[in-house]
């Protein structure tokens, strides 16, 4: 996009043994012999030891075998001579796959007892044998004393390219799409299709999928914000990450827009990670969410981090009927919601999924998820002026007067809730539906919106998931409607009618409240 | 133990593209290599199809090569052929390292316009193209008929063996020890040195770190159930699941107990799975508790199986100190408490710890996790007749008068809790202090001893994790004292009082309350 002399960076990695075990390390050089990324170089600091003993107790595989078996190219050398490693640098600056160069190296390096043993991974070497150590290697200096000559040298080094970043920086300050790329700024107007849609929903009532509803979102963010890249874990006709004018990522040609990750979350979680702090890209990755479990470490970086990524999880409850338990969400939810600093979306339309959309592409120091459903459900918002899901939660259909009971769901379950408060008002019980799109966004509010929402008449939340976490707003397990077990094969409307998640209990149970 | 002529069975596993791209399938083989497992066969459906389209655009691997580097014999047979498979099939039996044996194959073969296709990986084939494929394949046969040659010749390949079936079976049913083996019949008094344990502490009124109780129990255990198989992800030495007198399995001597899992959490909690399976072992494993989200999908699959695996998850909370917020579980607890049939324990002393391994070890059909502390914490249990743990929460500490509020709190809160209740006391309040080490095992008691324990006064909940869920028995999250952001970097008690998980904030939240 913005040409070799802008961009040309090499980006080195330092991993050890354990790195490599990992099943992460797989799925990654894989992708990267695949994608043939020459400007990845990988230290490997060979030097036979972890926590546990000697590599050799857990780990027998031939890594340049391993390494090659993928794709790379692969350079031995001494890891403690200097020259071995800078000419394996210019060599591998010059391939055309990515590189590994393996160090031999000694843990530990010139401590008489303790070199070469896990004794030096994790713990002190002690006086004793850090003076012996220091005598040794002819160490001199005291203790975070760095001598003159290796300061001087360590300058120097720092200003060797000091006149080439400046033309290059200057060079970079006069591409202002280049700099609003790398400062991750969306373009003007970026969300006025998305506004579009909604208020085309709302006039046509369109009842779609929430992945379906994800999917128009993105045929309107794609054009608009060029930054945005997407994939999915090989689900991408199930999760409806694709759309019409994205390009393929390859080997062959890097300038597209769809990451194809294969079967592997856990490195799709982590390569968003990178992509998110390298920054000119904001990256989206898409997998059913019960296997967001694979990934689950890299979501927690995320949100340790920081970080913009969005993850398009769809097939979100046990609305995904025959696949069974395997792939039905349970606990997940809920295991978000207790994850700091990660939004956990689960729109209940077309309208909320692009205000989910909306809030997940602005939030910058924050990963979002989407939790979307396989099933259709129906336009439920008659308004989108303002961005309700900003709110977390709000009356999405008001009692016709004062309420006697607030019924609280998320997502496929909102307009089961609307089902039930017509049938109540039928027969003259008037009840609030609160729609929760994103239990954190709602609780960041002032006391006294939580309080107007949710109302002072007894409480019943539906969602077809684990119940625990919902107390919270409800006060009591008995006033959840949900999950206490794991789901159950079968027709997506037969496993919710198993499970007791219908508009006649969510009816029953208000009865019994008021 | 028994001998190769009552165990010498071969493992036969059927895997797809997918399945070898998935992180865990690298750690996997690799230890699989190293153990020299050479009575594992794996059986390699190569047709080069995933849900997205061809494996090329995903996978570069060169499988072969990928299986040779960690130690594995390689065949590569056509798919098809009946006797090129039964030839590999036996090449791979006199093997000394586990096999691949690739079959290279035609997904949907037959089906003219769709196989080798994605088209035939998910979705039905439709009526005209399974009638070309019926032609194709010369097929006659109703749907669901099974012409009659074919069914003799299976009933005969399910009769071959009958005779050496029953031979074997009057050998197994003739050596009761092997039959306890793999019903998983705990020994009788298996337990009994963990109550003298219990006692022990009581009376010596020792502070040792519940991690280090944990190891205690493992001394107790190890030389009474020889079923028990532990190990750790390389975390030995700081999870303490090693105990003198255990051996380790190595290639070349499988009569061990120990497993070094290297740094591979993911194909650890897998293989338990397998283990347990399997029978005749039950299997434990040790890693940070943070780390388990690395094997969580494992874990998820053990609970939806209901198998009996002992997670041994170590430096349970922030008190970790000067690792940070990668090391420090927040919203851990919380996510496995969501997780149906799993049991989340958090002793808060050694007669806890002892407690929580007893009800382990007996839910045959339950996985349990022991989240486990890096710092010590005093004993605080004055009596060890009962397994108390087993009621999931009770009162550790009685006000001495009417209780005007109720402190709930695990593991190494729970001190502090009691820390709180004398001060408390000492002004005039009295409290009644509830340890909850299992709050899966608490919500499956009868209402009336759950509101006996928790009372009628107002409620605090402290833990030194996320706040989530608490409300279950607090009502509001205002009144648990935890953490709604990921912890710090620091030593544990200063990281502990800058999140306000003290003494002086349940005494202050007690007051406010009463």
């Amino acid at each position: 996009e913005f040409g070799d002399d802008l961009c040309n960076h090499y980006t080195y990695v330092m991993c050890g043994d354990g790195c490599l075990m990992e099943g992460i390390s797989e799925e990654a050089i894989s992708l990267a012999g695949l994608w043939k990324l020459n400007k990845l170089i990988v230290f490997w600091d060979n030097n036979n030891i972890t926590i546990d003993g000697t590599v050799d107790k857990a780990n027998g595989t031939n890594q340049i075998a391993r390494f090659k078996a993928v794709g790379w190219n692969t350079i031995s050398v001494d890891g403690r001579s200097h020259e071995e490693i800078a000419a394996a640098i210019e060599q591998a600056q010059k391939s055309d796959k990515p590189t590994l160069i393996a160090c031999k190296t000694t843990i530990g390096f010139g401590a008489p007892h303790k070199q070469g043993t896990s004794k030096v991974h994790g713990s002190p070497l002690g006086a004793e044998e850090l003076e012996a150590m220091r005598q040794n290697l002819g160490w001199t200096a005291a203790p975070f004393e760095v001598p003159n000559e290796i300061m001087a040298a360590w300058r120097a080094a720092g200003q060797r390219s000091a006149a080439q970043y400046a033309e290059w920086q200057k060079k970079a300050e006069n591409n202002q799409k280049f700099i609003d790329y790398i400062n991750d700024m969306l373009p003007a107007n970026w969300s006025k299709d998305l506004d579009e849609l909604k208020k085309k929903t709302i006039k046509e009532q369109n009842a779609v999928a929430t992945r379906k509803a994800s999917q128009l979102c993105l045929e309107n963010i794609m054009g608009r914000i060029p930054q945005v890249i997407g994939g999915s874990a090989d689900l991408a006709a199930s999760n409806l990450t694709f759309v019409a004018g994205m390009k393929t990522i390859t080997a062959a040609d890097y300038n597209g827009n769809n990451v194809m990750y294969g079967i592997r979350e856990h490195a799709m979680g982590a390569i968003m990670n990178g992509m998110a702090l390298h920054g000119g890209v904001i990256p989206y990755g898409g997998t059913f969410f019960v296997f967001s479990d694979y990934m689950r470490p890299s979501m927690r970086l995320a949100a340790l981090m920081g970080l913009r990524v969005v993850y398009v999880l769809t097939h979100d409850s046990i609305g995904v009927g025959e696949d069974g338990p395997t792939h039905q969400p349970i606990e997940h939810l809920a295991s978000y919601r207790a994850m700091p600093n990660i939004y956990t979306f689960r729109p209940c339309d077309v309208v909320e999924t692009a205000e989910a959309w909306q809030i997940a592409l602005e939030s910058e120091k924050t990963p979002s998820i989407l939790a979307l459903s396989r099933q259709s459900v129906p336009t439920l918002r008659t308004d989108s002026a303002e961005n309700l899901s900003k709110r977390g939660g709000y009356v999405i259909s008001k009692a016709q007067r004062e309420p006697q009971a607030t019924i609280i769901a998320t997502g496929t379950e909102v307009s089961l809730a609307v089902a039930a408060q017509k049938q109540l008002n039928e027969s003259g019980i008037a009840v609030n539906v609160v729609s929760m799109p994103c239990c954190e966004l709602f609780d960041q509010q002032p006391e006294d919106y939580k309080r107007s929402v949710l109302g002072n008449a007894p409480r019943v939340a539906v969602e077809a998931a684990a119940v625990y976490g919902w107390e919270r707003y409800t006060g009591k397990s008995e006033n959840v409607i949900g999950l206490n077990s794991f789901g159950a094969s079968g027709k997506g409307d037969e496993v919710y009618k198993h499970f007791g998640i219908t508009v006649e209990n969510v009816v029953k149970k208000v009865r019994e409240l008021i």
